[in-house]
């Protein structure tokens, strides 16, 4: 069977080096030729240091049996197509600019009986009343007929995508039940998760939805971090008393959430329900993106304490990836810390040990001088931070902590004045 | 050692029993003397199908270690007073006359070095602002000196009352190390669960961010059955598919939430924060609320496709308790729903098997002629209905499901226009 994946990212590319690896011929298709000639050459576009990426990469190109490549042409000859391009969003809308251009491409090249698999995150109802109609208009072909289309949503996180790739459950839409056993085999071959056949609008919908719950339990906690400030109680004491009951599983409340999922998932789904407001899952979304503010708010009021005035102060961020140990940095909180700092004209330094950008300086640069420490994802590397050695670098002693990263306790004993989200 | 028990109702009468099996000498104190004269009697005055509350009150009679009165001074003889008053809402403020009352009572009776102990949900800092200062002042006593304070938020849910008290795990809120000991001593009696001793406020909290987190994700399961039921898909399979994934418990949606807590907790929880205004937790209360409003509304459409003007219509409403098979009628959804018909002045009747004003008619005599089938409540008794004989009472085939109660597929094969919340 020969495959086509179009899309070469986060989903799309470790999908090319599993299924070659199990030995499919594969077209990898993406727009972008730099990234083509890179893989033709044996090297990594990105996440270099994604567990077990390379060694699937090294497999793949000894099995020589991938085709890099920007031209639709090749779907000619395949009879699956796997569309993994990237469905952002702008504003609260969803952007389909490259699904729009990927299956519209798609279409003039189709090959009659292929089936077209969405891994893509889309919202409800989009493969039934855009992509189906896009395929039938241009191929002039009939679904169910002439071609068959499928909606399995991807399911991983990066730092984990190979663990995640091959061990979770897929939900499987499907156009019509006479693919079921074709799309069996295929997925059979990727994970030994559990995998249900369902119709392609459930599909969709239990991928948004899944992550919509995530960023509505996320500002759950925030919420309640913020609660927890003002009644003078420590949100992480609450949160694990709370865990102790049965079903409760409360999340960590933070300093913003980021990537590319939880952060956009929530407005796909909204925007596909025209009849009532999404209340609770709009709500969420702004407590999540207000986060950022909150530590602002957090370090102004302790700066105000110690007496200096915010235009005198000089923030040393840690952390500039959207989570810890990750160089990812797509929708990052610290980049919308950072917009606050720049348009209240206050002066900060970034670092990050992963993020290639951050990391050329060194925490104890950024320090010195400093009036106030933002831990803003908590990296590992952070760990090792000496308190007594930050006492001499810093010139004031304020530590504002966006991820109960440190031992209030501890920083507390050693002179410093600790705030943390839900912590203060 | 000698106990106190203020409030006699869904806790503290369980808890007089149950200190009374374990031998504690107690003074069962509540203002209404028709209840301390059938409590006197041997009479249960509510939930008399509530599981081992007619043993453990037998062995209580037995012991004859319980004086039942309405005079607080008999707390002069007492080491140990828990006050298990109700703390309603009032709109969205709490009202604490009860609590006024008791804590007023006790203080001017209350014995050198004892023990306040209040098991009532109340707002956070509530003791330390309120429950406090009116002791001290109206004592002249001094907290940690000349009397103690404990809170001990209670968890525990009708039908289930002796089950959880006696195994859930317990958060006790202490005004000193001091009475840590004596705490664990009596809460060991109690309960084979775990002990996690805290601050007071920390306590009130953690009881009312509990109740809220219930609150918040069936808000959730709510609004994505509504977007389901626009998309076409069945909320029922979506939930399914969710939980499959690590780390996701998508609660229920339904015809709405009722009983003593949930409703009610969060706003105890968002009155107690004044700088920020918690927005999720508010707009989750405002759904929950809604979806007897909603029901009606799926109620409305369906009589509408079957061409009966609403003026027209007769509705049948299956259930009135707050939970199925139980007789707690406390914030009823059916109440809210039936407030919604008188207003549109559409007729309606009423059944329910446990609840007393309710199953003096029949199931059979509330369908004759009625239009229209509204399950509210999955009480087992409806397991039994016979979708031929519905059939032959009712005058339109219409089935509105609220709890997910009925088989579509059934439903629909019998010729009944089925719509359920989130699988319409």
């Amino acid at each position: 069977m020969k495959v086509a994946i179009i899309g070469l990212g986060y989903i799309g590319l470790p999908l090319t080096f599993l299924l070659s690896s199990k030995k499919y011929d594969v077209i990898a298709i993406d727009k972008d030729m730099d990234k083509i000639k890179k893989l033709r050459k044996g090297v990594l576009p990105f996440a270099r240091n994604e567990p077990l990426f390379k060694e699937y990469f090294a497999r793949s190109l000894q099995n020589k049996n991938v085709v890099y490549t920007k031209y639709f042409e090749f779907i000619k000859e395949t009879d699956i197509i796997l569309v993994s391009v990237d469905t952002p969003i702008i504003g609260k809308k969803p952007n389909y600019k490259a699904l729009d251009s990927a299956i519209s491409q798609l279409a003039v090249n189709i090959k009659k009986k292929s089936i077209v698999v969405i891994e893509s995150t889309l919202a409800p109802n989009t493969t039934k009343n855009f992509v189906i109609p896009t395929i039938e208009k241009l191929s002039r072909l009939k679904v169910n007929t002439d071609f068959y289309v499928a909606v399995v949503p991807e399911r991983i996180r990066p730092g984990y995508i190979y663990k995640q790739l091959t061990s979770f459950p897929r939900v499987i839409g499907i156009s019509s039940p006479k693919i079921k056993s074709v799309m069996r085999k295929i997925y059979k071959d990727i994970t030994n998760g559990e995998l249900d056949f369902v119709d392609l609008t459930t599909a969709e919908t239990v991928k948004t939805v899944e992550n919509t719950f995530r960023d509505v339990n996320i500002a759950f906690a925030n919420e309640v971090a913020i609660a927890c400030e003002e009644q003078g109680v420590n949100v992480w004491e609450v949160r694990k008393l709370i865990n102790k009951s049965p079903f409760h599983n409360m999340l960590e409340p933070g300093a913003g959430v980021g990537g590319h999922c939880i952060p956009k998932d929530p407005w796909l789904l909204a925007s596909s329900v025209k009849k009532h407001q999404m209340r609770l899952i709009e709500t969420a979304r702004s407590i999540n993106d207000n986060m950022p503010a909150h530590v602002f708010a957090l370090a102004e009021e302790a700066l105000r304490k110690k007496k200096i005035k915010i235009a005198n102060a000089n923030l040393a961020i840690l952390g500039y990836a959207y989570v810890g140990n990750s160089d990812d940095i797509r929708n990052s909180p610290t980049e919308s810390l950072i917009k606050i700092l720049k348009n209240k004209r206050v002066k900060y330094e970034v670092h990050d040990p992963v993020v290639k950008k951050y990391s050329k300086t060194t925490v104890e640069e950024i320090l010195r001088g400093s009036n106030c420490l933002v831990l803003m994802v908590s990296h590992s590397a952070y760990k090792n931070l000496d308190l007594g050695r930050v006492s001499k670098l810093i010139s004031t002693k304020i530590i504002i902590d966006g991820r109960n990263f440190f031992d209030k306790e501890k920083i507390t004993k050693a002179g410093f004045l600790y705030k943390g989200v839900g912590n203060v």
